[in-house]
């Protein structure tokens, strides 16, 4: 089986389920990732190591781990906050995990209560931890450089910063970094710009996923964008579930049943099958509400040929 | 003053309104289109000259016309549906009139009851009509080729039995081709080809605007793609309000808030003050339900730093 030109990242049951108060069933999350990756996506997030205390909701990220990495031709992938999450997500024997970094300073402390400082040698450890794992063991790491495109907070931040992050990361040994649109900032011209950049300082090769989102409705212009710049990993959710809960205003994730929608259409293989995500959406409302979903496909149907 | 990089082409009073079934107060367009064009939208498309009994939602077109005419750095636009309509909107002072011209067949038999030979005879007559008149009274004719991206009658339409349409308005002495996505089909690598392929077969500056629907979420994407292939007039609609009756399933026109956003942010001028442009949206609910407006950026307000 060849891979899809395009590698669409789901993380609606990490993404989108941190931001609903109902704690969603495990057994409901099992269901939601096996249609999907029956479906043909080939990686999901599944969750987040953080402390239950925080969020009851991703409590049982372990367990989701080991159900999902049963699935053949799935990629699991965690969120880890810290050097603690990444000792759990590496026993649970995730596939990828990725630690977000935001390059605002002000957002960094409030979302993750540590400076930039103390987010390199978090990092630093981490990298100690993966180095001496077994390669068969070791997880491809990942440093998502959140409010990448500007900062509800700081507002826009300047681009020697963010470029010296990512150079600092990728120099430390991480595999790789993405970069984020935590508060929907971002315009066209500035994710060509900024990838460009980011690319031209670390390689083409550290630099291949983007986390968009759809705040202001620009979210698959923007992902139009990373895509004709060589990117070719993009993260969405289903029906656009999840935000970010520590940027004030920014909501909505980029919508996977359109985002596939476009990218098929386009010619571009994504491995998925859009009849069968849409049926996975339309089983979404068993646990949340049909209002608070988002996209246009899933109402429209297909265009007649398709 | 200059003009802007890009003319933001309001469609909302005609094509917003004949969706909907309430008849609008005369006095409530008047103040609409006066507020949005002191927002600094450039290009209003105030009404259409259809008979009354088929649309009394658009019954005041002429005293619109009338009215947007006084409007200083407003060029006043209306559809035309045949001759007749063309007459009424030559007699009004319309400076820009376009007639839809559905490339499938079967949809331009539903919609407007002609075949594409009588289409022909009709755009002839008009454009005879047009080259009797004084030349400061003669307004911009377009010839708007709806469907161009796919019918939901006939499926995807012959790149060939486009270009040979828009050839043959071009020839009868139209000003300009336009591109429709009728059905919101369109993809940005469709909607790059299609530019391209009708630019060379009439010329550049016989294919300068086009009509994009927001109806599977793709309609940002695709108007990036025509930004980027050199188009420089986007038809939008406040609060995405309006479609098309005739294309079953087709709905919701592109977020003129939301498109006004992205360019701005893009740094490209569109001479709309995006602050007065919400501000507009805001009072749109006074006559429409705001469960009905479309568009994220009203929500999300602007980004800090904007």
């Amino acid at each position: 089986m060849n891979g899809p030109d395009i590698l669409v990242s789901e993380v609606g049951p990490r993404d989108g389920l941190q931001n609903i108060d109902a704690v969603i069933p495990t057994d409901y999350k099992k269901r939601w990732i096996e249609a999907e990756a029956r479906a043909g996506v080939r990686e999901i997030e599944v969750g987040s190591f953080v402390p239950a205390k925080y969020m009851p909701q991703l409590a049982d990220t372990g367990e989701l781990v080991s159900f999902a990495h049963a699935i053949e031709n799935l990629a699991v992938a965690v969120l880890v906050p810290n050097f603690r999450g990444a000792e759990a997500a590496v026993e649970a024997g995730v596939d990828n995990m990725s630690i977000p970094f935001s390059v605002s300073e002000t957002h960094c402390q409030r979302n993750l209560n540590r400076s930039h400082e103390q987010m390199f040698t978090e990092i630093m450890r981490i990298v100690e931890l993966l180095d001496g794992l077994p390669i068969d063991k070791r997880p491809h790491f990942e440093v998502g450089l959140s409010t990448a495109f500007g900062c509800s907070l700081e507002g826009k931040i300047a681009d020697e910063k963010i470029i010296g992050i990512a150079e600092k990361v990728i120099m430390a040994g991480c595999d790789e970094v993405g970069l984020s649109d935590t508060t929907g900032s971002a315009n066209p011209r500035q994710v060509r710009h900024l990838i460009k950049l980011v690319r031209s300082a670390v390689g083409e090769d550290k630099l291949t996923g983007v986390h968009l989102h759809n705040t202001r409705g620009l979210g698959l212009a923007n992902a139009l964008a990373a895509l004709e710049e060589g990117i070719t990993t993009l993260d969405s959710s289903l029906g656009g579930l999840g935000g970010c809960p520590a940027a004030p205003g920014a909501s909505g994730n980029i919508v996977t049943e359109d985002l596939v929608f476009m990218l098929e259409s386009m010619g571009l293989n994504t491995g998925v099958d859009i009849h069968r995500l849409l049926a996975v959406r339309g089983s979404l409302n068993e646990v949340i509400p049909i209002e608070s979903l988002f996209g246009f496909t899933a109402d429209a149907g297909l265009p007649r040929g398709y």
